[in-house]
């Protein structure tokens, strides 16, 4: 029996990571429970809720981007450590669909991807305040123009790398100069508060999803048991 | 009866505006007709397949944002023409959700958003060239490396404009100091060719919606005549 539950969960996993990379984290519950050949109910049983289950499927990925942060943080160049931390995230985002759908939307309930977007924001708010102290990057740009700009770019970077493998860097690049400190134009208004940056963010998920996945995936919950 | 058929047409394009502004153009024909309060089957007669009602409906704003392009190009100051340009572009995704998808993403068979796609590429390829000509812009961008930004920030933008109105001008500056010709390394890897761009344009549309929406459309197409 024991080993029967073992073998659902890996194979709940299995699939949730294969659906989550094709489909994006909004993919309803009950493809991913046909997908395992499990049944919704078993799936309900072991994964309360998606975020229970998205915390599964990512924990490790997540784990190891933290790891990297904290590598990145410590680096003597702060500018070559900001560089080396978006690089190192945006060749996540290629990879995997699912790692953009959580990277750059706002999901409640996955302790370690709040735990990562606290250590993210701390990491590139740390570089950034290194890198504008040395000169290297323009002193009138805030840790929330970044996180901002970096999830409006996060999201094209599949869509990049699907045509071009790589062909994202220079997305980042053209990023990266225009927070340089040379030739720079005071940027207009004023930032986003952390507040606001949040409901940016969420808006933004909300543009790339529709209310009819997060209807569809509320069905799945109530769809018929096994 | 010609009153009546002319009463329908606005009542649908209205609806039509309302609803794309709201979900998107990939909102279901049926959703459109319910909101005019038409039966399908007049929606379907008078607007044969999505691309004829987003022509309709979007006619008057695209030719205005070409007219719009034109004058740009034959600023004195390219660098001006650039930035009064892309601020326009950027001031209209800002206020309609659907003029945001139909400017980031690759929808078919609509004659005026051809054009301007065309006329698009026309205006910031001229701008830019002249732009590299006169030094203020860096002589490693291509149009591709400009269009394919623009469109994975021209998403975020309704996003940024309705926690904050006007905070996507952070945004375009970044972008456009990150163009300046002062302070920049090279760009890594080759740029985009045209092709490829469309396929990134085609992914990047992809991405931000699902198979589901197109879908529904279907259903919608399929659905019970009035």
């Amino acid at each position: 029996m024991r080993q029967d539950a073992q073998r659902n969960r890996e194979r709940i996993l299995a699939a949730a990571r294969e659906v989550y990379a094709e489909q994006g984290v909004e993919a309803p519950l009950d493809v991913i429970a046909r997908r395992a050949d499990v049944g919704n109910a078993t799936l309900y049983r072991r994964f309360p809720d998606r975020a229970a289950l998205i915390e599964a499927v990512f924990q490790e990925d997540l784990a190891a981007t933290i790891e990297a942060g904290e590598r990145m943080r410590g680096s003597a160049d702060p500018w070559e450590g900001l560089n080396g931390y978006l690089e190192r995230i945006f060749s996540g985002l290629a990879t995997d669909r699912g790692v953009t759908d959580l990277m750059t939307t706002d999901i409640a309930g996955v302790p370690t991807l709040e735990q990562l977007h606290v250590h993210n924001a701390e990491t590139i708010g740390g570089l950034l305040a290194r890198c504008r102290e040395d000169g290297s990057v323009r002193g009138d740009v805030t840790v929330e123009d970044v996180l901002f700009t970096l999830a409006a770019l996060g999201r094209a970077v599949p869509a990049a790398d699907a045509v071009v493998a790589g062909s994202w860097r220079r997305l980042l690049a053209l990023f990266l100069d225009g927070l340089r400190a040379e030739g720079v134009r005071p940027l207009p208004g004023e930032p986003l508060t952390s507040e606001q940056l949040k409901g940016a963010l969420g808006a933004l998920g909300a543009a790339g999803t529709t209310g009819k996945q997060e209807a569809a995936h509320r069905a799945g919950r109530s769809g018929p048991a096994e």
